[in-house]
């Protein structure tokens, strides 16, 4: 079986997670704490990032991030994720890879290193660095009015059914949520698109998510928020 | 004709310019201070960043990285820069990644923007911050022997014919060659391919870029260096 080695709290790693069950393929996971650079681990991944993923019949294991997905993609064409139109499925890699690249790189990078990761690698509970997570959520800001507007005549981010530009979308998001940054009234689409992706079956073991010494929002495994 | 926004030394505009030759697209260059976030170009890119790629048949303008290269690939099957092959379009896929994304954002981006970008910017020639350009150092030194390593037993990358991976690996070293920041007698297999990328005539204009106040070594526009 397909094994998936992940953190929970990692966005790529929940939006794997999400996609496998979208594709409906069967996957066992294990969980990685990256930042201990298993000797194991690095050898299937030298960037040493989460997550990875392994077939039984390949040589070697699945990493990156577009090209992990246009993998999957490829070899799984059933239950597909992405038109076959062009110019659709421009759209839907460009806002896929506006979140996952941008998105995460300006946002939820700060947040998650400084609210989650730095407490446990630190193992002494440090304070998250105030100025980083000031200017994450000033990027933050700006960046939920763009989600809003993509929103403003349709259910999904690129039209009305569910892409993977949605579920790498909702996986950053999630993150978010999670450490209890976002404001989810002052964005009635966004909250809207957001319930509709919580209230499916692929993005339940999510919302049960949970780390040692960090409790999310009771809101957060609630899809009626 | 297509028309291209770029900037000189912008990594991903000179990986787009590469692309074009190699898969013969005719198009035309149009030099963008991205910095200055002029409105026609916010229009087409919020983001704000170089490259974009306005066809004259599209209502929308291409712009992100994988997602355009991905669009270019598909509409332009002539002259493929991947192979069909599932496993070695995600070996190739993977190394472009690694270098558009992870060597961009962890040498690229602050070498660029600290001895190019800011003192054009500021328009008082600001020194570059030293700590930021030696932590970018100290990350290229890292990554230039997993370079070498990838091309342990190869010409290429990733096999024996120039792949996406190479020009998109080409594109960003060609940043570092201008700035003078690769010692190229160090890494001999390197070397070897980057004087294999610099003899092809899609790789000449790149050669050719000047940034006015900007004077690159003197080998960096000669292929026999």
């Amino acid at each position: 079986m397909l094994i998936v080695y992940h953190y929970p709290i990692c966005p790529i790693s929940r939006k794997l997670r999400i996609i496998l069950k979208e594709k409906k393929i069967d996957f066992q996971l294990v969980l990685e704490k990256y930042w201990e650079r298993r000797t194991e681990f690095l050898v299937m991944n030298p960037s040493g990032v989460t997550p990875v993923a392994k077939f039984p019949d390949m040589t070697f294991a699945l990493t990156g991030n577009s090209a992990l997905f246009s993998f999957l993609e490829e070899k799984y064409p059933a239950h597909p994720l992405i038109s076959q139109d062009l110019e659709e499925k421009f759209e839907v890699r460009r806002v896929t890879e506006w979140f996952d690249v941008k998105f995460y790189n300006e946002v939820v990078k700060y947040i998650m290193n400084e609210r989650i990761i730095k407490p446990i690698v630190s193992k002494h509970h440090l304070e998250p660095n105030s100025s980083m997570i000031r200017a994450a959520k000033k990027n933050l800001a700006h960046h939920l009015d763009y989600i809003e507007y993509l929103l403003h005549d349709s259910n999904y981010l690129c039209g009305d059914i569910p892409t993977i530009a949605d579920y790498s979308a909702a996986a950053q998001m999630s993150v978010l949520d999670f450490t209890g940054d976002i404001l989810w009234n002052a964005k009635p689409k966004m909250k809207e698109w957001y319930a509709l992706l919580k209230s499916r079956p692929s993005f339940r073991p999510i919302l049960e998510d949970r780390i040692p010494g960090f409790a999310p929002p009771d809101y957060y495994s609630d899809p009626d928020f």
